[in-house]
């Protein structure tokens, strides 16, 4: 399965900037980005890098600056022409997020078997976005602007597509904020969780949620 | 199966003071473990509540006004004893907490199912806590405080039970802060969800995440 995995280049992570340099969240989100085209390519996914600008991985990198809605629209629309798709029976592809630090093929697998079912299956975000999905369905379309997953919903029904959820913590964990880093540390299996490590984090468990803090 | 439910009758939901008035939290809470009762009795379990006071519900409740690990720890005992379990294959309980208000019976599903196969399955709440369980291992017993996720598998592994994680992120949802509110807006199907658009909250999607506003 096709596999795109958008990915910002400039000013990555802006809402972590309280706890991590300009420097260290673009190392952070390279780590990010690693795990996720691992694991789906371990999930038996053929991942490809959609970036907004030059980004040096093995995979295949598309470089397109336009926003994420437009980015993404252009290359479902790409992947479905190829395809030679002009009805409901489409080869799927799915859209995973780089930033989910907790993915795993297990999770992914998930995902893909929910996408080879349904026309479109997704994976919601903590908070409404849209951080994992697959679609077989050629008119299907996305916009990312605010709480996405429930707008993605009612576009799969307006164009007639069947939609699945995706139950997955994993799969929901987007990491955008400092509480979503204790989530890398104590679910993280890969590049990210050791990164944070290596910058000082660890669990403070002292509150009610635990936290991840800097030493 | 036998699932317990722990429900704190006093105080309940102080983490939501900001947003809610001590008797809303009250009936917040109530619409909460009405919607997991329910979930749990459709996905095949026979609920019990652990409440530490007095609570009208129809299935059978157990007071103990201890703090959660010694309640929860006496109910495992009382189980296990029950079933004349002395070794490692007893018969399987459950511990699924009231404030889970997106769980769905297919979640809870998820949940019995790997309780089946693995001595101890866990589904992590946000923040590393455990927010529900099921053991079939006499020897497990839980330790609530901090993050308690990690320390449940460490326990685990201590007693010599194997252990499954089971990645939901309904399971992972207990409902406890401001922030958690929108996900009962997005997700919820039952009672809480009602209850919170009937008090006035709504989703605002003006930031980064979607918040749940109160009109």
């Amino acid at each position: 399965m096709e596999v795109i995995v958008p990915f910002s280049t400039d000013r990555p992570k802006s809402r972590l900037s309280d706890v991590l340099s300009a420097d260290e969240r673009a190392a952070f989100a390279r780590a990010m980005l690693d795990d996720v085209l691992d694991a789906v390519a371990t999930a038996g996914g053929e991942p490809t890098v959609l970036a907004t600008g030059a980004v040096d991985v093995d995979p295949p990198v598309t470089v397109d600056d336009r926003p994420l809605t437009t980015a993404v629209n252009a290359a479902l629309g790409g992947h479905f022409e190829a395809d030679g798709a002009s009805d409901a029976a489409a080869d799927p592809v799915a859209v995973v997020m780089a930033d989910l630090a907790l993915a795993t093929p297990a999770a992914l697998d998930r995902l893909f078997d929910a996408g080879r079912d349904a026309d479109v299956a997704m994976a919601p975000g903590r908070g409404g976005g849209t951080n994992a999905f697959v679609a077989s369905y050629p008119a299907f379309r996305v916009d990312y602007h605010g709480a996405s997953y429930l707008d993605h919903r009612e576009i799969a029904a307006e164009v007639g597509a069947d939609f699945a959820a995706v139950d997955s913590h994993r799969l929901a964990t987007d990491v955008d904020e400092p509480a979503d880093l204790a989530e890398v540390l104590i679910h993280g299996e890969g590049r990210a969780a050791e990164w944070l490590r290596d910058a000082g984090f660890a669990l403070d468990a002292d509150e009610g949620r635990v936290a991840a803090v800097r030493g």
